[in-house]
């Protein structure tokens, strides 16, 4: 018998004969003994819909308290159908909102940060033998307002909760079923992990991979709570997302990604003096806009080029921005450049092996394809190259590096 | 300067539109200099489309708990774009569910009762100048399970809170812009009333009339809150439905009903022993199923006719049970007539005229018109007549009672 947390994404609730689906699934998991906190997303599509509505409704952006009490009825409208499935299908289950079971939150709507999970109750609760349906992505602040998570959120709330209720595991089902080397849909050698460390993880979601949330992630670290990454369409094991053991120590690299959704901007021949970066960055930052990898060239009779990359849908923004801060820097000019990628390596075994970035560029070379910018963390590396490359240099880095054999 | 409650059904906030327009009228009264709470009912439809989903979800009836779950979705929706609205018109406001607002009610799901209302955290809000948007029909146990208020509970919500934070008025605002003497899509002499007392609305409610939920008429009579019944779509003054005062009691007759939501059922030739009524009856409302006018025949030889009136959406249920329970009491057979309707005349002066039935049964008898069923209440008498005489009855009683002219 464990004590499990269940996380299902909008994609397998999309409608009622998938939460039947997933219905048949939790009551396989009670009967066999175990205790079952389930943890929903609204139904695909449905946050979206409430979105396009509160956009509708206002010229400018929707008032973020009651955005939020608006897109938090997604997931009200999962957990009470969900439960009664299950109550149809003679199992005792309930549903609960955040401000039933107390996912305390921060102040800050659209993007809250869980404070404190009224454990106590879901406790209770299963231990009365009940299956607790939680809505997932949705909290209360002190005060009683609703709050929501942010994108992916419901991953958030998921380990949240397994970590509060100190289950022996959480289970996150989606529409793959686990986490692979790379992308299949871009190289069918693609091969699943059985296991990855919590730090490999961060990484590879930081660097485009869209299977968890990252904040999902650090907390799943921070509280160590062992992590499946699971299929709902079917009954593969899938990945479990888990403490670093000598055994992943051995793989050198263990996944390749590829983020498009980047732009580069470079900003040139600007007076390389101190302050600059800090009045070229600033209004970015008052603006949430993140800036992922960030190079400056060496000095060349006073001046420097300063080239970043910030998220393509941002790009107006920026452009708006820099026609007053690159004057304020005296900067020559600057260039924004989407027709980029991002190529990233992650793997514990980095950290011991020398040599792996060298193989990286060589193997990139060897096809032609330039490399714009590079970037280096402990377990990772990321290339910036043009964006026509991005599969051609995953398939042969996930070559170069024999991904499609077990380590 | 007042402090006032504005009820805005389904139709009144049926799309985004309307709510603006909604919107407009909420910051006239509140720019006017007065403490504004607004209640909402769900989009009209939405609350439709939401039991849909739940029965398509379940094979039988869906959990109570989680149906209420699931159709409070509703006004949450209405309410958040309602204040994100008012809020882009740069007008302070706040919504707030039933959970918040703290309307406490029993722990009957689907026809809840409120038992208590926060009026506390309304006033400090409208004293703080905010524009309270609160979710009708909805509510929660003293366990925070949510409940709902059944069909119509918007407008009880609405009473409910002006009552609790001792407003000076509630308005509701539906489709139709006052109660007339009768229902002006029948007959287009219909006149509009200015006033009317809660107890004939009440009987006129009972009756068939659906301007006003019942319950919400009942609670403003108890808490003596004056209820004004308006139309979002234009500035009319509407009808005010308040305390009895000397000129109501003037009016023989104030306004004229018809029900075609009933049938007649007929068991013939029963054993005229106590008892038989409570067993005919009992597995009724046991069953929930509501017998409006009973009428038994004198006794001849010892048997009697029961004839009573029963929803037609219940025909088939008491079918089924009358196959049974007729047997039981010796009654020879049962006759189920879906072919009546039932018209009513409501009026204080009643009380103090005599004649007003007599001149009802005579102008009908001139027309030909049968009468099948009479019940007198007070200031109410009912008749049961065939369905295809109804407007017809309507017309010709409103003429003879001269509905048409002011009292």
């Amino acid at each position: 018998m464990a004590r499990i947390v269940q996380k299902y994404g909008g994609t397998s609730v999309a409608d009622l004969a998938k939460i039947h689906n997933v219905a048949e699934r939790i009551i396989r998991t009670y009967q066999a003994g175990n205790e079952v906190a389930v943890v929903l997303s609204a139904m695909a599509g449905e946050t979206d819909r409430l979105i396009a509505m509160a956009n509708a409704a206002t010229a400018d952006r929707p008032t973020p308290r009651e955005y939020d009490v608006l897109i938090s009825t997604g997931e009200q409208v999962t957990v009470s159908l969900m439960a009664m499935v299950l109550n149809s299908k003679g199992f005792p289950a309930k549903s609960a909102l955040g401000s039933q079971v107390k996912i305390i939150t921060d102040k800050n709507h659209m993007a809250a940060r869980i404070r404190k999970i009224d454990a106590d109750f879901i406790v209770r609760e299963l231990e009365k033998h009940r299956i607790m349906v939680i809505a997932g992505f949705q909290g209360v602040d002190r005060k009683g307002n609703i709050t929501t998570l942010g994108r992916g959120g419901s991953d958030t709330s998921a380990v949240a909760i397994a970590a509060a209720i100190r289950a022996d595991y959480c289970e996150t089902f989606t529409d793959v079923d686990g986490v692979y080397t790379t992308d299949p849909n871009v190289y069918e050698k693609a091969r699943k992990l059985k296991k990855i460390s919590y730090d490999e993880m961060l990484e590879l979601a930081g660097a485009g991979a869209k299977v968890l949330h990252q904040r999902a992630v650090e907390l799943a670290k921070l509280y160590n709570v062992p992590l499946y990454v699971r299929s709902s369409f079917n009954n593969d094991e899938g990945t479990l997302v888990t403490r670093e053991d000598e055994e992943m120590e051995k793989e050198v690299v263990s996944g390749i990604t590829y983020d498009r959704n980047q732009a580069k901007v470079s900003v040139i021949h600007v007076p390389d003096k101190p302050g600059i970066a800090a009045r070229l960055f600033t209004p970015l930052a008052e603006r949430d806009i993140i800036v992922d990898m960030i190079i400056q060239n060496a000095s060349i009779e006073g001046y420097t080029d300063l080239t970043f990359t910030i998220p393509k849908k941002d790009i107006k923004e920026v452009e708006e921005l820099l026609e007053t801060v690159a004057k304020e820097v005296n900067a020559e000019r600057f260039i924004i450049d989407p027709d980029i990628s991002k190529v990233s390596m992650v793997g514990l075994g980095m950290r011991s092996h020398s040599g792996v970035a060298t193989k990286m560029f060589d193997t990139l070379a060897k096809e032609g394809i330039n490399i714009q910018m590079i970037s280096t963390s402990e377990i990772k590396i990321s290339c910036v190259i043009e964006s026509k490359y991005t599969e051609l240099a995953v398939r042969v880095l996930h070559d170069a590096f024999q991904l499609e054999m077990e380590g």
